[in-house]
């Protein structure tokens, strides 16, 4: 079989981007997804596409793992046998939000067949994602930096080196999962508090985005609410799974959350609705749905 | 006595700046405050300062009261007597952040005598007082703000004009103060779990600052944990009184605010620990004492 230089493991919107950008770069890619439409989705974009992991890790000298969780992580590089497949002296990237525990345990997994592992969460969105500048926080050996340096010049815009431990990333990016998580909440319940003082939601958006209350996910989500559109440019379900895993490190830990235990409930709560797979702002349609609220309607 | 143009009930650190800013501006104000130390910091400014509030009014053309809360507010404008002493075609600029309904009925009252009354509530810290660079969230007919004006021109940078109807000025300030307690609170929940997955406070303030976690809280305040200095830039005790607010105002209007609620005992937890008058990054200082973390130590 022929030896690829890189291969992406999931073409989910992000992995497809990424793949796009590397790509790009005259990277030799190779993509891997179980469904046909995001393989179609690649080869349409000139790249090459198999339904096996193992396929396109053989001989590769980077994996990246675009997955969802760290379940899919591991059977992707032992169980779909992805670790064994590719060159010896490789690398896997590591993409998915996951425990800092399960990343060293992981790369200890990984590093014991002398492969190396970047511990390298990934954010910014698809749009930046398929633009090559996602910003990536990530830790690992020198070795591991060292292997993955083209990819991530390809990927990202920002690389956080965050030191030579498996782990680092993942702790950093959970930090920022926690922020953005109860930000989006918080950004929902003002909003909501707003509408029932009988304030315009658009002059809300706009005084906070130039005052002490404002954040990234106030200025980059409550528009979505203003537009009246939940179409998931993020899901809500990411949160119930990021924030879980938020609640669940700080339990394994010993440090009480409690704030990050209420915003995940609430994101449980809209999911519970029916509204896991909608935009992350749909919390707001949560607090509608309770207090009788009118939300800003979608343009005709 | 005397004809004032302004005067200025409350010389606290947002008071004396305002009051500052007046002077600054050529307006003849007199101050007015209880306490003696803060009439002699106004005089060193160059301005003139009485004990009693309503001697401060006396003919007063506008008459901005900056207390604490809706019942000092209340006590200053009517048992105190200042209303009543003040021009009969005076205007009062009400500035604490009090509850949209209270703000409504103490508009009525002043109304009722003939004065005008702005619902306006101050953001932007002692420094840009002094500076006369506040924001000001302001409501109230147009002839209080034709009265207002040469005075709010002095005081802020920008005054946000939210209609002819007192209260949606205090309820723009709630929903601030809302997403700022909230943020501050997430703040240091964050910066808990930071150091417990071992990350390195300095390296997790820069990279959060350019990621989706990003607040202006977190840019503005996190420099007090990295700095180990919990002298007051602003108290615990102003976000129990805040979001005690704002969640008497959900629980008035049949709204849950279940993560504003959270908070509010996060900071109660703080300030029942004795921190209340310490600065309101001392959240940390809880989750630290709750579970044994290092946080970083002043500089010697």
């Amino acid at each position: 079989m022929q030896r690829n230089d890189i291969a992406v493991i999931g073409l989910g919107s992000m992995g497809l981007g990424m793949a796009e950008a590397l790509l790009a770069q005259g990277h030799r890619v190779v993509g891997a997804d179980v469904a046909e439409a995001r393989r179609h989705a690649f080869e349409a974009a000139g790249g090459r596409a198999v339904g096996e992991a193992q396929a396109a890790a053989r001989g590769s000298d980077v994996v990246v793992v675009v997955v969802v969780n760290a379940a899919q992580l591991e059977a992707v590089l032992f169980e779909a046998g992805v670790v064994e497949a590719m060159a010896p002296d490789g690398v896997v990237i590591a993409s998915p939000t996951i425990a800092p525990g399960a990343a060293k345990a992981l790369a200890r997994r990984v590093e014991d067949t002398g492969r190396a592992y970047l511990d390298a969460p990934i954010s910014g969105g698809p749009i930046k994602a398929k633009a090559g500048e996602l910003t990536i926080m990530a830790s690992g050996s020198d070795l591991a930096f060292a292997r993955a340096a083209p990819a991530l010049e390809a990927m990202a815009a920002t690389v956080h080196r965050l030191g030579d431990t498996p782990g680092a990333g993942s702790a950093m990016k959970l930090v920022n999962q926690l922020l953005a998580g109860v930000h989006i909440a918080a950004a929902c319940e003002a909003m909501a508090l707003a509408i029932r003082l009988g304030l315009e939601p658009k002059q809300v958006y706009e005084v906070i985005n130039s005052a002490a209350g404002a954040s990234w996910m106030w200025t980059n989500r409550v528009p979505h609410i203003l537009e009246g559109d939940y179409s998931p440019a993020s899901a809500v379900d990411i949160f119930t799974k990021d924030l879980g895993l938020v609640t669940d490190t700080g339990r394994t830990t010993n440090l009480p959350t409690p704030l990050s235990a209420q915003a995940l409930q609430l994101f449980l709560m809209t999911a519970a609705m029916g509204m896991g797979p909608d935009d992350d702002t749909s919390v707001v349609r949560l607090y509608a749905q309770l207090a009788g609220l009118t939300l800003p309607e979608p343009r005709p």
